[in-house]
């Protein structure tokens, strides 16, 4: 229905829908010649990311364009910055695999959207900017009643959570699951996608301060610095029907050791490999090397199960859009019906990518972190620090008080950057 | 209804229902101090197997009691005898791990059959003799329309397809699986539940001696000695769905490297560990050798699952008798639904065990080998070879005369020898 109404129509209706924060926001595509995006100059540390103009982007055939009003943001864009990925991309690059906002324009013969349309969308590289344009399938009209936050929080996150569960994996009920970093996006997908099936027991992994808010979301909790394995045959001598591990190194190991006859243990990512601001080749080849590689012979002995699951491979490498596409129809029914529903963590602007990105390093998120392409940090004066500051007792038996500092570079770019104290 | 019935009924009962080779069958228990069965003196060659009579086995609280009518025949009883398996137990010892057959007795304070039940089971060794006990847990009431050689053809081979293809993977409309050894009984079983699923496509190696039998089963058939990973290649350039390798070694890198992003790889047998007529050390070694271990992370980037699968470890040492008879059910039901149909190679005496035994090992067989524990094999006379000689043409370009001799050993025990001659 909405996308028969013309342009004027349509944004009134996205207002009364989403609220204030959506209005103002169809600009008539071809006004602007430039755009903010977010830049990745060189692989490294924080330092390497800045805001800058770039030129504006038009749609090839076969592509969607879309101004931007949310993009995810994942620990794997961590590992980027850090170029600690497999066969990296040049720099300087503009970061980012999932976001949403609105359609602006369509390439030539292609169809399947109209302009106005509110959309979710997978991008190879490139999310965090005010305009993006993806390839048509890789763009998804979003639910009435999702906000554009909950759209950037959904994509990556619970097409993972739902593919390793139900693709991969084959998730029923009874069954019992274990996932690190319960707090985080991914992990929070997760339990949701479990509390659907009847009987589900999830044992979760995470820091201490995190417990209290997650701990309705997940049967079972450990601190993520307790020996998780003695923690789980406790409860669970048997062991678990699913290990979902995106630490690797020795979890691997630990993970396979922990299944059941039958069990399936999937590696979706290798946050160990990331230890400090930039990328350690010890941290990187400690992490390989411990990673235990698999005799299929003693599969077979033990009944066991070993996968690995990239969804940005699946995508951008291995052209499984049509599987990602059902399991996202899935998905957006199970949201409608109320049963899932994103956390996000955090909305930042995009100048404040880098504290974005120390949040996520240091495990200090639950949910998912969120630019908001919208949002524009205050610039704050040295004179009133008072209003710059925030108390964060989130931490562990420590409080940090939490600084932002702003000073004007030569390219007229505002540079911001968080101070702690922590006592 | 039949459970309500008195004995005679029942046997009346079964007797309409699967005709002449059922009768008289029902023997009280407890009148025969001894029964037939197949002996394993030691782990070698055929040389170690013969029919002796040993004492009746009686049931312990928790098990029945089974008069065997057929027994199933696995390429792994081959292994068994070589020897060629994980932890082989102490011989001698009586082989077969799966029979049908009629209750006989219960157990002490055992529940849950009656006496007379037509029932299908799983044994941990000794089913290849006229009586068996085995806990509750493995048996099974068997479909009316059932007979007694197709319960025995029935049990491993499509529990073991259905778990693999349904449980490990997660077989849906229009996926791809490729299946080795496609006219033996778990091939037979795996093309027949694929036909279950809509637009699956089967891919199969097998002797092309088989494949007039076997072409309307499997959509591709191919050579067991033609390079397959290069004919699967031609037809799909993508690679399939479900790699099912009961042959190990260098198949499993093949297997892996065929898989579609999404693809999961089931090792489920080693079969090519057996080369000769007994256990080859250097045909182990290489065989373990060949099998390439597998790199996590590599799996992670490919997005691949690789699997180990052995029904009879899921059963008798990892306790998964539950998870089993949920799967029964499905298939006895898809059964009765005349989907399903286990396909029966041949019916032999116990005391043809050697020669059933050649046949598999020759991979001479199109579906399961039973062993027909009522049928006596017909004693031959030197002096009448004729009716000991069959024509096959079995082989490629070649034709063999097989030719039964059989002498008296001193303990009165018939022993039977196959001669062949080729052409």
């Amino acid at each position: 229905r909405r996308k028969e109404g013309p342009m004027t129509e349509e944004t009134e209706h996205m207002i009364e829908k989403n609220g204030a924060k959506e209005t103002e926001t169809v600009v008539s595509a071809g006004d602007a010649k430039e755009m903010r995006a977010v830049i990745l100059s060189g692989f490294g540390g924080l330092n390497k990311l800045r805001v800058t103009k770039k030129a504006m982007p038009e749609p090839q055939e076969g592509e969607v364009k879309i101004r931007v009003k949310a993009c995810g943001l994942n620990f794997l864009d961590l590992m980027v910055r850090q170029g600690n990925i497999d066969s990296p991309p040049k720099t300087p690059l503009v970061p980012g695999f999932e976001c949403s906002g609105i359609v602006e324009a369509m390439g030539e013969n292609t169809k399947g959207f109209e302009i106005g349309d509110r959309v979710m969308a997978f991008v190879n590289y490139n999310a965090w900017a005010e305009v993006v344009c993806t390839p048509l399938d890789y763009v998804y009209n979003m639910p009435d009643d999702m906000t554009f936050p909950e759209a950037a929080a959904f994509s990556m996150n619970f097409v993972a959570a739902y593919m390793m569960l139900f693709e991969v994996a084959n998730l029923r009920e009874g069954m019992s699951v274990l996932v690190h970093s319960a707090g985080g996006g991914v992990g929070q997908a997760v339990a949701q996608l479990c509390s659907t099936i009847p009987s589900v027991t999830v044992f979760g992994t995470a820091s201490s301060f995190k417990h209290e808010a997650i701990k309705d979301s997940v049967t079972h909790l450990f601190d993520r610095n307790i020996d998780y394995v003695q923690e789980v045959k406790k409860i669970s001598p048997e062991g678990v029907d699913i290990v979902l591990d995106c630490l690797s190194g020795e979890n691997t190991g630990k993970g396979l050791g922990l299944l059941r006859p039958l069990g399936t243990y999937i590696l979706y990512g290798s946050s160990n490999m990331v230890t400090g601001e930039t990328k350690s080749f010890f941290s990187l080849a400690k992490s390989w090397w411990q990673v235990e590689k698999v005799n299929p012979i003693k599969l077979y002995e033990e009944n066991k199960v070993i996968a690995g699951f990239s969804l940005l491979n699946l995508l951008f490498k291995q052209g499984r859009c049509g599987k990602v596409k059902t399991v996202v129809e899935k998905l957006f029914s199970l949201y409608n019906q109320k049963k899932i529903k994103p956390v996000v963590d955090s909305l930042w602007a995009l100048e404040e990518v880098k504290e974005a990105m120390q949040r996520i390093h240091d495990r200090g998120n639950i949910g998912k972190l969120i630019l908001d392409v919208e949002k524009s940090p205050t610039p704050l004066h040295h004179d009133s620090p008072v209003s710059n500051l925030s108390l964060e007792n989130s931490w562990p038996n420590q409080h940090r008080l939490r600084f932002l500092d702003s000073t004007k570079s030569d390219n007229n770019e505002y540079i911001f950057q968080w101070h702690w104290f922590l006592w």
